[in-house]
């Protein structure tokens, strides 16, 4: 059997933590299993590498800020090889360019266009267990990017599918998928099974045990995951197709995001190309837009709405403020921190009259709805950021997911 | 014209030094000169992520050490540029195998083969500052090799001569190359110009201002090399070919290296192929061995005595204890502590007598010489290590290097 697993920045935070996992790696290839391992980098060693740059700059080329938010992965493959070599298993190392790990150009946000498993194949069939670098890849003109942050889950995904593997765990510090965050709900519960759709919704939402990317991929190409804890034996959440026969619940989780901003533009002109003017430029930018909400007509004039993450909202205001001519807003404001409150539920779609429950629980509360969007399986609401807790409360209680 | 400039750890070992570096390679390009610059890892980078290695293991594996040394070039070079952008230049950084340095298989002391040029000129015609991570290189397999400490000056010298470089500049934190060690002898004196022959002497005995196998790539590709501080504007030494005429003094410079251990073997097999089958043995296990001594025959016995490094020390031991059957030694002793002091000079060889000068001033310190061991120009002895700063003082003043 082939076992991709991947273990996060928390799982390797320290030489102790490193033998935990190398002794973990171990015993699966002690059970007769090839393993291709992914790690993070360590810890806060992110964090380190963009101290360092901004005692530097305040805006660093994305190209470099590639090359050196690599070496943290590099720098924890080497030592889990040399922590798995210890315990006398044959093994290597590998970073994302020798992984074949083929990306777009998009540097800080790259996506996985390719893996070239020449190498990878080659060290399996030696009978190396194989550490491979998380998070990064190359593009075509061999120049590194990374996937930005949580892309190591991705790289784990993709080398599941390309290897055809078996089994792709996902070890984390938590047991598994929550049917809300533990601590804010001390009554939320873990989930044994979540489908690939509601598992992307909790993900896209800001559940930030897994990646949506990744869980796009494993959709696509049937790749069971499994979400476990790296630092017991409990068996966690499997992230799986399931049957609509299976759908139980009409909600399944509460999800929340506090990494939201939201920009508002008054009386832009109602003429064709308008939105696609500014959200093109947006995306030219690679500012990923969340929720988008243009109002009714009125006097020929429009009022649109949309959130981006805190971190993109200077650059997204100042890609507004270039188009004000061509687009003739009269008005820009912007908040720099709300939040976003998701139910999410595969059954939602069958039940009319879910969001309406979601509403009123939150009105119930005082709690004012500053934008709303929904889909099949989800509805989500933007309010102030200081109430995202008790509306997370607020709503795991109303559709008891406790029980 | 194109300038090859290499910058060591203690240059940018820190933001306000990675800035005094960016602003003097944006004054050599504002000058109309087209740069390429080499950098080593920041200050004490290199010994940190030793520290990390020996959380996990004693014993690491050098294809492993390698992925995790070269980081510290790769965070060096990102910053680099990302100061050199905030100046308004255009830059790009490239790894060691991004700049096409291809070395054999050794892996923690590789040598550079060859470099691919593609990627490096066509940064350097698109007019960008190149910086490129020094120490480090691939092999071809394509995995990542470092050269060894003070590699950085190599890579340096090996770009100058690839790319034909108008002028290779090493920067660094003295003012240039001493008769001496300016911290033993106070009144060491910069050289302004020193032949390629005698540099080399010199840096193989210790003198840490150039890596040795830069110097040899200097001297065989011709490159002139000026070695200066980046702290200020003095001009430095000059190393280059010097002709016969101008070679005036009879020693140039007093050498010494602490890094020294000696292993002794006594009554070995007095028959052909033994010192072959020792040394091979040891140059397989990438064990350099400086200074060897082969007693005169007695009773069909040799005694054989040589030294390495420190860090070699137990490696070496083990592969002679490995081969006591075949060779027959019926002891081995070993230091793991001892100093080599060298005279140099390139008039050494027209004047005789200069060892024996050597010799009797060590001798009227009470210097018991261990080993001794002479070329054309230097000669060698090995003394306890305790003894090895008055030695030095000895020669200094014996030869009047300070005038």
């Amino acid at each position: 059997m082939l076992v991709v697993q991947k273990y996060g920045g928390s799982s390797v935070a320290d030489a102790e933590r490193i033998r935990r996992v190398a002794r973990r790696v171990n015993d699966v290839r002690a059970e007769g299993h090839s393993v291709v391992v992914v790690v993070s980098a360590m810890g806060d060693t992110t964090d380190d590498l963009i101290n360092l740059v901004e005692s530097i700059t305040d805006s660093p080329p994305e190209r470099e800020m590639d090359v050196i938010l690599s070496t943290g992965e590099q720098v924890s493959i080497a030592l889990l090889a040399m922590a798995v070599k210890e315990l006398g298993a044959p093994v290597i190392s590998l970073t994302g360019a020798q992984a074949g790990i083929m990306t777009d150009n998009a540097h800080t946000k790259a996506r996985i266009l390719d893996v070239n498993t020449a190498r990878l194949q080659k060290e399996i069939d030696g009978g190396n267990i194989v550490i491979v670098a998380g998070f990064q890849g190359i593009n075509e003109k061999n120049d590194i990017t990374t996937l930005g942050r949580g892309g190591s889950d991705t790289t784990a995904v993709a080398l599941a599918a390309a290897l055809k593997a078996d089994l792709c765990e996902i070890y984390t510090d938590v047991d598994g998928v929550y049917t809300t965050d533990p601590r804010i709900v001390t009554e939320a519960r873990k989930l044994d099974v979540v489908s690939y759709d509601e598992m992307l919704e909790l993900a896209n939402l800001g559940a930030v045990v897994l990646h949506p990317r990744s869980v796009e991929l494993a959709m696509q190409y049937g790749i069971p995951l499994h979400v476990r804890s790296s630092f017991n034996l409990n068996s966690g959440t499997i992230v799986r197709e399931v049957d609509s026969m299976e759908r139980s619940l009409v909600v399944t989780g509460v999800a929340y995001d506090l990494n939201v901003a939201k920009i508002g533009l008054y009386d832009v002109f109602d003429k064709p190309g308008i939105a696609y003017k500014l959200f093109k430029s947006l995306a030219d930018e690679k500012i990923n837009v969340d929720m988008i909400i243009q109002s009714a007509t009125r006097d020929e004039r429009n009022d649109i709405s949309f959130t981006c993450s805190q971190s993109d909202l200077k650059k997204a205001l100042s890609v507004v403020e270039g188009l004000l001519p061509e687009i003739g807003a009269s008005g820009v404001t912007s908040k720099d921190s709300v939040a976003k409150v998701s139910i999410v539920g595969a059954g939602m779609v069958s039940n009319p009259g879910v969001a309406a429950m979601m509403f009123e629980a939150l009105a119930k509360e005082g709690i004012n709805l500053e934008m709303i969007s929904t889909s099949e399986i989800k509805t989500s609401c933007v309010i102030e950021a200081s109430e995202a807790k008790k509306a997370v409360q607020t709503l795991h209680n109303k559709f008891n997911l406790a029980e």
